[in-house]
This record gives C-alpha cells, sequence and structure tokens, in this order.
C-alpha cells in the first residue's frame, strides 16, 4: 500500500491565498483604471441591438395550445409555465396561510458557472469575460470564466465550443477550489440550481479575446460599481472558501443549523406546476403575459440583433420586474464581531421550501398601495437610511438571461438596537459573515440574493481595511 | 450593548461529553444486562397482534375511484400513489438512462424524531422507549424519546399527547446538540424528510413507563443485538456531534463536496406522481399491490389489534420487501485511517436527486436472476465475506410504522485492494467516517442506509477500542 497518500482535510493555505489576492489591488494583467477603456472597447466589437418585439415575432417560441406554456420548438433552453404555491396554516405549519399562482420559468438543466483561477506574481488572479446578455442594461459586464449548460459543452447540440470548459469538467480538469449546486432566483425559476465552481489552473493558460486576469482586490473594487460584475459572478465569488476569521458569533454554529431547521419545518409549503393559461389574477396580451394590478413582472419578448456579422441574432422572452429592487444587509456588530440579519424565505420555485435571504429583498413597488404596518419588515428602515449608515451600496443587475432591467440595489446598512434589536424577531437571524460563508459550502441555505449580498460584503470588508 | 454576548461557534466540550458516554457501558439507572428483562416486560405490558388483512377489510382506507391511490378517509396519515422516474442519457445526463414506474408512500408532513439526553452522575444518558410498530419482527424495539408528526404534537387532531415533547420544540426546550433534516427511504417515500433532534435536558426529567435511560455506551452493545435499537433511533444517533480524532483522508473536503456535486450534476432525475392504477407492471390483488414478477416489495395491509383494553387497535397498509436486504460498507485502512466506500445512488423519490448510501444496499432476491456480471458492484464481495472480515454485523428493522418485515442484515466488511481499489469506481468514494459526521450536520447527503451503518460504524468502533 502506498504511504502519505492522505491529505489534510482542510487546506488552510487556499484562504490565505485568497486572502492575499483580496489584498492586492494592482493586477499583473490589467490594470483597475485601465479597465473600463477595456471593457468599453470589448463593447465596440461586439455591437449588439436588443428590442422588445410581440410574442408573435418570437422565432421557434409559441404558446403551447394545450396548456399556454411558452415553449421552444425544439423542447431545449427553458419553459414559462405557471406554478401553484400554498402555505399550510396549523396544523401542518404556523403559516402564513398563502395560496397564488403566478408565471415560473422552468429549465430543469443544471448550468456551470465557472472562475479559473491562477497564480501571477504569487498572487491568485481571476479569469473574468466580457459577455453580452440581452437583459442587462448595459450588455456588456463581467461574467466568470464559464457560462454554460450540460448540453452547451457537450456539444449535443451544435453549439459553438464553451471555452476553457476544460479546466471545470473532465479529467484534465484543475484544482477544486469551490463546486456546489446553487440554487437560482426562487421566485422566477422552479427548481433551477448551477454549479457553482471555482477551480484553479494547472500550467499555462491562453488568454482569449474577451477574457481578462484580475485579483479578488480588483474584482471587489470593480464589485463597487453599478451594473459590472453580473450575476453569476457574484454568486459564484460567495462561494470562496475565505478564512474565519471569528470564532464567536451571537448562534453557535449547532444553533444555527437547528433554527434553519426550524424555519424549514414550520413552514409547509406546496408548489405544483399547471398550465399557464389557468393562472388567475395573470392576463396575457401581445407583448406581455402582466399581473392584473400590474405587480410583480411581467414575461415579455425581444430580439437580440448583433451588429457583427459573424454572430446570428436571437428571440427570446424574458421577465421584466414591474420596477427596481431594493437588497439590503442590516449589520451590526456585537462584541465588536459584525453580524448581519438574515431572513429565512419562503420562495416558490426554491427545492426545499425556506432558503436565507437577505434582511430586505423586496421591490418597493409592490407593497407602495400598503399601509406602513403592512409594509416588509425592515423594508422602511433601508430606504430611510442616511449616508452616514450605508457600509456598502451600488446597483446590480440579476441574470441577463432570463431577466430584463431587473436591477437591484444592493446595500448594506449599520443598524442600531431601535432598528434591530439584539433578539431578531421569529423568521430572522443574526449571524457572522464567516457563518455565511461555512453555509455557501452546502447548496439550499443562501438564496441568489444572499450570495450577491456576501460577495458584496466580502468586497465592503476588504475596502474598509 | 451587553458585553460577552457571543458563543464559540464550536462546543469542542460537547464531542468528549459524547466520547465520555460512548466509553460507559455501565449507566444509573439500567444495567445492560437487565435490559432484555426490562424489555420482556415492556413486552408482556403491551400485547399486541398483527395480522394480515385484505384491502376490504381496511377501516377508513380505501382506493380512490379516480387515481386508485390508496388514501385515508380524513386525508391525513399518508397515500400511497404512483411514481414515474426517468433518468436521462446524454447531453443530459450520463445515465444510465433508466424509466420506471412504481408505487410509492407520499406523507408530506415533517415528523420529529428527537432524543433527549441528560447527565447521570456525570455521563450523558440517553432516553429510550420502548415502542411497539407492527411492522416491527419483534414489535417492540427501542425508539427515541420523540416519535411525532406535527399534527401529533399539536394536538390538532385529536392523537394522545406525545410525551416529552415540550422538552423539543417551544420555548423552554432543552439545550440543543443536534438538529437537522433528514430524507428517508428514497425507493418507497416521495420526499419524506423526518426532523432528527438531539436535546440536552435542563433540569428534572420525570421517568414515564415504557423510557429507560442508557448511556451511549449500553446503546452501542445493543446495536449489536438484532432488532433492538429501531430505525428512528439510528438515524437520529448517526447525527450525533462525534468528535474528529483523525483530520487526515484521501479527499479533503472540499474534493469530497465537488464529487457529490458531480455526482448530482451527472443525474438528471425527473420523477412525477401518476395515479397509482396506471402504474405498469404491478398488479392489485386482494390482498396485495405486487411488481408482475415479483421483485422489490408488496403493498399490503394489516390490522392491529391491542391485549391491552386502554389502547383501541387499528388497520393500515404497510409495504413489505420481498425479501431480507444488505446493507454493507466495505471499509478499508490508507495510511492507518479507516475509510468507507460510499456510494452515491439515485432514488426516485429523493428530494435533490442523488444521495449517499452504503457501499451495497439491495435485497439480494431482486438480483438472484442476472448473471454475475450483472448484479450490483460489491455485492458478491459483501456476500462471500468470511467471519475473519467482518468488523460488524447485525440484523436491523427499516421503520415499522410503514415497512413490513424490511429486515436489512447491516455489515461492516474489511476489504483488501482486490476487492476494492484505492482508485474508487464511478459513482463510489472512500470517506472517513469523520467525514460522514461533517455531512450529516446537513440534510440530503446521507441516506437513512448509510445513517444507520454510521451509527453501526461508532457502535464498532467503540467496541474495539
Amino acid at each position: 500500500m502506498p504511504s502519505h497518500i492522505l491529505q489534510r482535510r482542510e487546506n488552510e493555505s487556499t484562504a490565505a491565498r485568497i486572502a492575499l489576492s483580496a489584498a492586492t489591488t494592482r493586477g499583473a494583467h490589467l490594470r483597475t483604471e485601465d479597465f473600463g477603456d477595456w471593457l468599453a472597447e470589448r463593447r465596440r466589437t461586439h455591437t449588439f441591438r436588443v428590442e422588445r418585439i410581440p410574442f408573435a415575432e418570437l422565432d421557434g417560441w409559441s404558446f403551447q395550445a394545450s396548456t399556454g406554456n411558452l415553449v421552444h420548438r425544439s423542447g431545449r433552453f427553458f419553459t414559462v409555465e405557471g406554478l401553484h404555491v400554498t402555505e399550510d396554516g396549523e396544523p401542518y405549519g404556523d403559516g402564513p396561510r398563502a395560496d397564488w399562482y403566478q408565471p415560473i420559468i422552468k429549465q430543469p438543466e443544471v448550468g456551470v458557472l465557472g472562475i479559473l483561477v491562477k497564480e501571477f506574481d504569487g498572487v491568485l488572479h481571476f479569469l473574468m469575460q466580457a459577455k453580452m446578455e440581452p437583459g442587462n442594461p448595459n450588455l456588456l459586464q463581467l461574467s466568470p470564466t464559464v457560462q454554460a449548460t450540460r448540453s452547451n459543452y457537450t456539444k449535443a447540440h451544435r453549439g459553438a465550443d464553451v471555452k476553457y470548459i476544460e479546466y471545470f469538467v473532465g479529467p484534465g480538469r484543475g484544482r477544486i477550489v469551490a463546486d456546489v449546486l446553487q440554487s437560482e432566483h426562487g421566485s422566477w425559476f422552479y427548481r433551477k440550481s448551477n454549479r457553482n465552481m471555482v477551480v484553479e489552473a494547472v500550467g499555462e493558460v491562453p488568454l482569449l479575446d474577451d477574457f481578462c486576469w484580475l485579483t479578488l482586490g480588483q474584482i471587489n473594487e470593480l464589485l463597487h460599481r453599478d451594473h459590472v460584475i453580473n450575476m453569476d459572478s457574484r454568486t459564484v465569488l460567495s462561494c470562496l472558501p475565505f478564512g474565519d476569521a471569528s470564532h464567536g458569533a451571537l448562534l453557535s454554529d449547532t444553533e444555527l443549523l437547528s433554527w434553519v431547521t426550524g424555519e424549514r419545518t414550520r413552514h409547509s409549503v406546496r408548489a405544483e406546476r399547471v398550465p399557464l393559461d389557468s393562472v388567475p389574477g395573470w392576463k396575457r396580451g401581445e407583448s406581455a403575459i402582466e399581473h392584473e394590478e400590474g405587480r410583480y413582472f411581467r414575461v415579455v419578448a425581444v430580439s437580440v440583433q448583433a451588429g457583427n456579422r459573424e454572430v446570428t441574432g436571437w428571440t427570446q422572452p424574458l421577465f421584466e420586474p414591474v420596477g427596481p429592487g431594493v437588497t439590503a444587509f442590516l449589520t451590526r456588530d456585537f462584541d465588536g464581531v459584525p453580524h448581519v440579519l438574515v431572513h429565512a424565505r419562503v420562495e416558490g420555485g426554491f427545492l426545499d421550501t425556506v432558503e436565507l435571504g437577505p434582511t430586505v429583498q423586496y421591490t418597493p413597488e409592490n407593497y407602495a398601495h400598503l399601509p406602513a404596518e403592512e409594509r416588509p419588515l425592515f423594508l422602511d428602515t433601508v430606504l430611510r437610511a442616511g449616508p452616514d449608515r450605508i457600509r456598502y451600496a451600488a446597483v446590480h443587475s440579476e441574470e441577463g438571461g432570463r431577466f430584463l432591467n431587473a436591477d437591484s440595489r444592493c446595500l448594506v446598512v449599520e443598524a442600531d438596537a431601535a432598528d434591530a434589536p439584539l433578539q431578531a424577531p421569529p423568521g430572522y437571524a443574526w449571524v457572522t459573515p464567516a457563518q455565511l460563508t461555512s453555509l455557501v459550502r452546502h447548496g439550499h441555505y443562501l438564496n441568489v440574493q444572499a450570495r450577491t449580498m456576501l460577495a458584496c460584503l466580502n468586497a465592503a470588508a476588504v475596502g474598509n481595511r
């Protein structure tokens, strides 16, 4: 038997190397002050025009006669269907008893969101891609190295080759830094998850057009700008194994896991797919499926046309929220250790009932008609926070391949005992960023908005040092 | 702001106290040599008779006209429905491409399986209950302190009070040692999970009839006997936070989590509930629903009659496997550290595609008709292992409230390189028991058979010291 074949279960040096990259704001490849020019150059190379079109002008997409579901004739990509969500009251759950219908995107295939990392001058750099997505307000943002579904990268569907995919799958791939299935938007997707990967390259890596190497410190600076780091990048970055600097927390890890278990148990939720044309409260017009009172989101269609003749255009449906969102963590220091207030959220599309979201995750327009006492907890605290309380702020886009103009103002807001007491209300808990980093190694704990906010927290923490 | 309100994230003293209890084989309350008499006395107090009956004699249960599903008129308990499971081949998954129908139990309500612990003479003791379940071959076995659904313990359905439930739910409950939602049998249940809890009592605890305090060392001795520690006890025991004595492993934790993610990604599985009377390959008779070739399991009905007039009888359906099962871990030492070979299993009822099972988990009769090369991997290695290779063996029952005569021979079998190479075949991985203990803090990693085997491994490890 060979000897010394064991490894340590935890590789502490990875955390140290990530910390060094986060502390390095001068990259070996591209200076941050030159990044804007580089992205503008990429934007000139890829001119795209995205236009709203009526559903009738969608190519290959149609409403299925028997269900009203919006489907592609190939059976690929995704479908827009209906969802019926019910939440029980006593004795099966403690509610709130709820019952609603909504359109939902069903895309069962798991994709890879992967960032390749490699040391230059002894510092880890991250390979990021300037990528166009039709729903982004500025179209081109920084995506992970790879963003691909399995049928994409196994090439069975005659797609273009997926660049760098060989570093993430197959026998010759690199050293795994993180690899976890994470949920996507539970209010818009039915049980969708993607494989979030960070892989360290072994050996030389060619640098292709549209790609650039950045340190984590540079990426964190860019995370302070609006609409630069796309959602897929943010969720992958949130999965980085940051070192745990503080071992103290209000709740022990056992208590935190128990609280999550309790939240999952007390909510008894059923979600059943139904035909889209049987969804009450929503109406289908020529160019949009929308809620009768104009709330939540619309299903719309766009055409994408490329200025570059080498790339052909396409048409597709997108979900468009009715207004900008606000996504925020309230934060407080306890015994000098920063904590954030997480919210155990039920979203109809979650696989496992409840995931942890930020303190606030709302489209304020959906609640503007309500009296103050019926508005979501902590929303007004966040909306009213003065600049002296704001520790982080930037506007980010949700996944631009599925969502149109889905902008969220992402905030970290310092709270005091009057805003948010030590004893969190039911459904909320104070946790440390280190505890979030432990949870995000596993799927179905942090929703995609909480993962965006964790990436922003990590970016803000470095900025404050 | 109050100071010193933080806790350490991990409480190392709990692991030490569990180790002390495991090392203590003399209990403060009941000696192990007297345990058999105590259980026999309980058995005399509760005489039950369980008889097979035709479906027509079920009271309150009937086959729904529109679906053929077996349901209770109250809408409570559980239903027997049909399940259609498909697994894709390329490009969505790498298979095996599969497509089958089967009956399945749907019981959406989450139950509590909870063991109360308390120190006597400085040693943790576990409060176990002698409980009758109609499917157990010997009827009475040791269950956790509490085994109850939410609608049971919220008493909304006029059930008898659930003893000791106040230690597990509500504001006055004890200190949480473990609390995690775990899956049940994915081949027999549709997405069923139970809350596995270990809670330390604060203050005095009355000792009621049918209950006894045992040290973990005593329980581990009883785990070496056949049909004593019931399935619910075994799964809760597997969730105990044992200390991690060894920090080395063949795979780092990051690699292990990545392997699980990869297994979940490469299997593209859909499971849809269908009407029971539309399930091909299964036939319904007067007294059983069975597979046309006599494989897998039967759905049958029983009546339970109590000798004690204070308790009324009842009737219910049960699932009965066609033969005894074999559940086994192959084990090898690498660099002196014991590892076991886990198998990433697809079971139709899993919430999240794949969970880790033991090396072998089969009803050998289902495969007896196959030539050797088509029989499940490692099954023959386990069946042929001589006594010198067997590190643990006992026959245990699966959940006797749902399964009739569902016996599994549970084995830990020492393997060599010829049996099981260092480089595990696809779908298998070598992991340490300490890594399993880390995984089982979270749901959906270890299936119920792997959790039984982890409890047995921990029992065997103490026995060998």
